[in-house]
């Protein structure tokens, strides 16, 4: 693997939404589930403004070049739990497939774990489908444990 | 299990955090992460005081005879994927210790799910650590799947 040092972490802006739904779309669950039409449905940018509005969520992406080559979504709840520590939860990560292996993806989880940190959550957790076997591997090399059981109800 | 038509859920409110603070320290997990004081530490009122003012969050109780013998947490996200549909966590959920197997919990967990699908969310998702695998049991019988590997990074 090589670093990407020409790689930018920012805050995604409503113009790479395309760009980030090609990139949930470009993947074997992740196709069924998106509409990727060439007006985009109305429901990604309703979305957009929601989560962009939110305090306590980052959409962010990797742009290399002037392309968006990455996502990954951060958000940080308060709770009760570990004396009111807030935690972190990462979702929807991916790297353009033509852009896999050069470490977008490592650059984009090192910035959230970096942040929630920052911001005195005291864990970050997420869950990864039990298919993924190379995304847990990926996610051990950078520090977490498959420590919990994800489980979910789909509508 | 016998059903537990007394048992209403309701929103929390600032005066229910010491008894739900004694329900997570109720817990081989919980105990060495709380601080169970005659004066509760500052933090945990912090914390109540912004979940309670955010708009995405609801930490309920269940209330039995004035008493508080149960919570759940549940957060609703925006998000981009699924058409941008936004997804709901659940977290937190506990029953007091002498209050178990009466169906509480299955009350608290079937408010969340009714709460998520009101709300147009894709999918309700939750972690459970491996070793509680009554909860994965109990989570499976109303409905979840262990579809994912839940994976944490614990500062």
């Amino acid at each position: 693997m090589t670093s990407s040092p020409s790689v930018t972490i920012r805050r995604a802006r409503r113009d790479d939404v395309r760009a980030i739904v090609e990139m949930l779309a470009d993947d074997h669950l992740g196709r069924a589930r998106e509409r990727l039409e060439e007006r985009l449905p109305d429901s990604y940018f309703d979305a957009f403004a929601r989560l962009d509005a939110d305090p306590d969520i980052q959409l962010v992406v990797a742009e290399e070049g002037g392309a968006v080559v990455g996502c990954l979504q951060l958000c940080m709840m308060p709770g009760l739990s570990s004396q009111g520590s807030s935690r972190g939860l990462i979702e929807d990560v991916r790297v353009a497939s033509n852009c896999r292996s050069r470490g977008i993806g490592e650059r984009l989880v090192q910035w959230a774990v970096s942040e929630a940190r920052a911001k005195k959550c005291c864990l970050v957790e997420l869950l990864t489908h039990h298919t993924r076997v190379d995304a847990q591997r990926f996610y051990e090399r950078l520090g977490f444990s498959k420590s919990h059981v994800g489980m979910t109800i789909r509508f």
